[in-house]
């Protein structure tokens, strides 16, 4: 007997002006933007909030690699939905894998993969256990 | 005797995808930007970089007010010239005049008001005296 | 006996990293993102939506004029609340009153005024008249 | 006898406020608006303007995929050096390799891939020819 599939988070964004391009679509960077916001809220999801992070353990988490690709475009006004789903969890690092769909649509997969560093040193750190083990559960 | 009037700083800035949106012009919070890099190299260029002021007196310039006229619009390839011309300088704020012009169209006015702030209190502080004379010799 | 003043249209906003900047708190342009995706939002909640505007008019709403006020920093993680008040419409101008909120505080204040293009000739246009009566029963 | 190793195309770029973020350093994906900047210079720098191939051809470059590795942190005031070297040119399909500079070291790599799309279907369509050759010499 396998445990069910888990659910990947999601997130919902709206598509405005300050996203779009002169070619009629979204700016492919401003689709990193997306990316951000819902890892973000998947985070705040599991208690755990980034600025508090940053305060609390002096720590951020930087992107190290990211892999995307775009497929179709979104365009002004789409109502579209971010996606996370972790698929590998070290002690400071984690790789999550991200789409954009537009209802059922596929817009863009995105592999992302994060480092949780010191502010100071900028060096990877291990992160708090308890956010280690909400990762682990989560992947 | 009158002394001749001073030519404002110019900076010459070059429209990309980036910067434009799906109504196919410059969107509107860019120019914001634009008068943003201008202001920076002009301190810049009088031996004032912001990220020094940040490091050594601990203080920035924040914007307390912007006044923005949209004449016409900028579309994706312009060549734009960004001015910058101080018209009032206290010891913890800077009111300058900025335009944005297309060869000899003027597209955008605005006029920036400029705190000089301390970044642990967020507090107006004054300006370090070289910069503070650099300036009022400017205006 | 006279209406009771009418509630301005409210949006929430969160504060991400993408808003901010190296001095810690959100950039200023960055704030006009914010307004125009409230003014947005109560456009389409009257039933107008921006990209139906422009596919069924040929027309947008550009802006003609920002003042804008920076009273307090907004930081990373903050909850916003965006206002959008009407307070002169005419046939192809509106003028809107918008704040930006963090719980009771008045963080900044903003006063714009759109005009109703045509997105040929860029010259101002008359409103569909349900979209103007619209606007002048929330002034 | 082998020709000498072709030069990338470099294009300087500064790091303002704009784009940092409250971590102190570059946005990630203010990466991608330099990687944007530099791509159309080199394309303008060899006769092609991005905004009149699109009057003149109805045809725009769409980014397909990118993959990026960001190394170390730019931060404020930095001078970066966006690099463009193409590695595989198709009718209709560009790749290149695009790293950021600063002075000796390198923060970042990335390759790009690119599509021509005509702007009515946004389907592959074959460059013009004078762009197709440039394409092919720089490769």
């Amino acid at each position: 007997m396998t445990a069910p599939p888990k659910q990947p988070f999601r997130w919902p964004v709206r598509v405005y002006y300050e996203d779009t391009d002169a070619a009629g679509i979204v700016y492919y960077a401003n689709y990193l933007k997306y990316l951000e916001r819902a890892r973000t809220e998947w985070l705040a999801a599991m208690g755990f909030a980034l600025a508090e992070l940053e305060l609390q353990h002096a720590a951020v988490f930087v992107v190290h690699r990211v892999e995307i690709d775009y497929r179709r475009p979104a365009r002004l006004g789409d109502a579209l939905t971010i996606t996370v789903a972790p698929v590998e969890v070290g002690r400071s690092r984690v790789v999550v894998l991200q789409d954009v769909h537009q209802e059922e649509t596929v817009l863009t997969n995105a592999r992302v993969t994060l480092a949780y560093v010191a502010r100071d040193t900028w060096l990877p750190t291990r992160m708090p256990a308890p956010l280690l083990s909400c990762l682990e559960n989560a992947a």
